[in-house]
């Protein structure tokens, strides 16, 4: 158990010399951050009456308001909420040059966790292991007082409204169980002091102590992290054979008249299942990728035609704008999640880290290398969320495209579709393909599997993808 | 009443045909106001049953993803809900050369409300106004059939679930308030028939004959308005009397020691009215503008400075960034508008039009001129909100700005804070002072009044801003 220290009081003097010492020097190590564009997220959490709201305010004293936000992380346990746990965070989390600072975090909501307390304490290591590679500061600050202080605070807690009335209800009887709780704290700190980010465990047993040390810690951390940059030790992938794409059979054809009859029998069974689906709370993702003018728009459009509009969107995916190029790169993947009974279709998607950023050099290797494993994890982390991910690559040979392509440069109505881009990437065919390829099979699992659409035919291509999707939802709800 | 029109079936293969062209006439004209950059809103409302769903999702499929969104209004008038009733809608306008399409809208939000119907009424005229001031295309539609026919179709909708519990329970009682609801429906319709942006009154009896007529309409109303600039009729505003800023009292001293005993009891009151505020959810609004170096850092600090954090918010207001700018200028002040209890406070604001963006040209003489009006409307409508809202100008003179600045460049803690700008603002001196003193008399108004801050002493300058947000609140709590 952590200890509380003897502390020697700070007269009142040299606590004003100190404090503002350190403040002045956080303020200047804002600046420095916004300047090198580097993301600062800081977290504090810590046991009931630590003063965490009065550390935080003397933090954003010193810190100019262009430049954070604060996260109050609100106590949900109880709460039906729309969208998984890690949610919210993502989009809280700061942009480049800017701090965020999250009163309360995701340790605060998977303290109480049963069920999948383990899973969700893995998917905070990873979590947190790719923000700090993505470029971002992370810092992590526990507040801690002993079992007396805490009774005299509470006492003096119970008339702030600011806190939820739940919490106030139960802040008494939480110092009952103040040995339990912080046991769980303590189990907790020990899973995520993963030597990713480590924790600042601080005795607030004294306040203005606690203040100094906080202020003293994070611009010490800030000093040491601000100029430092991202590791660039190089990444060595497993061997793995990658997927062979001349193996798909594309010669599958389906007469239109076999075509329209099985395409209205699967499109009503989907309607059905949507509102399976929708009452069951599951969020469905479907995610397609392909080569151009393989038939990702065709394809969307049958999937969804006898949906209710109101419980799918379509995500057209191109290069981020400004506001996504200053978040991490998954981040508008997480922002787009549906809401629990909801589906998001994804027309194109975060895959295009290791297909069009890899092939275009847009990312480093370091990057696209290090990508596989993230978005592994990401897709894990929806899945641990009751998610049904669906991936399809849209398979068309060479010719076809080509003929595809000459179809749409003849055709009045449909010239838009084409652009110069799309020649310039079919020049690099081979080297797409390489992606692909290797994308399959480094990406391919049994919670969130690929599927391989042979699309040379428009037709057999949709209904094999509305098949696809049927079976994965009926296949979920068995579970 | 609306009466139900014989209306001729349409053949199949008619319909299809029409259908087709109309689909293909309907993307064209997307791909269109995209290139233009011009946002269009589409609302639907209607009665139950009378397939706005279906038509919406015909509406879907001629679109390409890549530029619109769905906002499903729901049916909150039971439930509590942490922002004004207009809050959601501003959050889900269009971006520019996008589309936005409310599956129902303000009007079904403030169909059934009784204290403030007329209001809320009045608001909805002066926002469409203002979003069709500001460039955007917005189409109204109103769907309806026949008692007979909408009690067929809620048989068979009872058992979708995507549609609330709650609206399918009370579908069929709907039914037997045919007449009522009708009337209700009438009433807002002739209210918000308002010259500005009309209604399209669309019988959906035969629902493909809604289809094409809903396609056909906005084909048609996308082809006449694309091209249209809005209007350049020039402004004229009332004559008026420009505030004085020569006639504020800037000598006003104040001793270290009064300061500081002053200072501390404020603040103490401060902080037991921000749970007073809480409790009982009103939002606070606080703005500041002022001379560049009158002190608005310093003053925000003390007036924050005891306050719980998780109750305020400071939000600094510089130029938009990409994603602001491709929205209409007020939005993103609607955006930060503070949930129920909770303080919003604004380093520079949404007068930024009338000042910088007027002296500078950032906008034209009819877009600062509208502006006058538009804002005392949006001020109006968070008025109506139960918002407190505080203006404050802090004022110092020209003398005490060169001062200061000279301070700022010879203290080196304090030198970020300067920069070649501010000496180029001061250099327009009097443009600005005409700038804000027009500001001053034409946007002061009983609900949402600014209040000069004489600030040639910082004492002074913070103290006053205290008192006058205590007083602000306390007033606003006896009501």
């Amino acid at each position: 158990m952590f200890t509380v220290e003897k502390i020697k009081k700070i007269s009142k003097v040299d606590y004003k010399t100190q404090k503002d010492e350190l403040m002045l020097k956080v303020g200047e190590l804002q600046r420095k951050a916004k300047e090198l564009k580097v993301p600062i997220l800081i977290i504090f959490e810590g046991m009931q009456g630590t003063g965490k709201g009065l550390i935080i305010n003397e933090l954003l004293l010193s810190l100019d308001p262009r430049g954070y936000n604060l996260y109050n992380n609100p106590d949900d346990r109880k709460n039906l909420t729309e969208r998984p746990m890690f949610w919210k965070f993502w989009e809280h989390l700061p942009k480049t040059g800017e701090i965020s600072i999250f009163y309360r975090s995701w340790y605060f909501s998977t303290l109480w966790r049963e069920k999948d307390y383990n899973r969700s304490c893995i998917d905070i290591n990873n979590i947190e292991e790719f923000l700090q590679d993505s470029g971002m500061v992370v810092l992590k600050f526990f507040l801690y007082t002993s079992k007396n202080e805490q009774s005299k605070r509470l006492k003096r807690f119970e008339k702030n409204p600011l806190s939820s009335k739940k919490s106030r209800r139960i802040a008494l009887r939480k110092n009952k169980h103040y040995d339990e709780i912080m046991d769980k704290w303590e189990k907790i700190i020990q899973i995520s002091d993963n030597g990713i980010v480590d924790w600042h465990i601080v005795c607030a047993e004294d306040l203005n102590f606690a203040k100094l040390e906080v202020l003293k810690l994070i611009s010490q951390e800030l000093e040491n992290r601000l100029e430092v940059k991202t590791s660039q030790i190089p990444i060595v992938l497993p061997t793995i054979q990658s997927f062979d794409l001349s193996t798909v059979d594309l010669k599958q054809n389906i007469k239109p008249k076999e075509y329209k009859e099985t395409l209205k029998k699967y499109q009503k069974r989907l309607h059905d299942l949507q509102f399976e689906v929708f009452k069951k709370k599951i969020p469905v993702i479907i995610a397609y990728e392909g080569w151009d003018a393989a038939g990702k728009g065709g394809n969307i459009k049958r999937l969804v035609e006898k949906l209710d509009p109101r419980g799918y969107s379509v995500i057209p995916i191109s290069s981020p704008n400004d506001f996504e190029k200053s978040r991490p790169y998954l981040w508008r993947f997480w922002h787009y999640f549906p809401k629990f009974g909801y589906f998001a279709i994804f027309d194109r998607t975060w895959y295009g880290r290791v297909l069009v950023e890899r092939v275009e050099n847009f990312a480093t290797e370091l990057e696209w290398k290090r990508s596989y494993k993230e978005i592994r994890e990401m897709e894990e982390q929806w899945v641990n969320s009751n998610a049904v991910v669906i991936k399809f690559w849209l398979q068309i040979d060479k010719d076809e495209q080509l003929r595809r392509f000459e179809e749409r440069k003849n055709n009045q109505d449909k010239q838009w579709k084409i652009t110069d881009e799309d020649w310039r990437n079919r020049e690099k065919w081979d080297e797409y393909e390489l992606a692909v390829s290797e994308m399959i099979a480094r990406t391919n699992n049994i919670r969130a599997p690929w599927t391989i659409v042979p699309s040379n035919n428009k037709y057999y291509s949709r209904l094999f993808v509305l098949k696809t999707v049927i079976e994965a939802i009926e296949d979920h709800l068995k579970k």
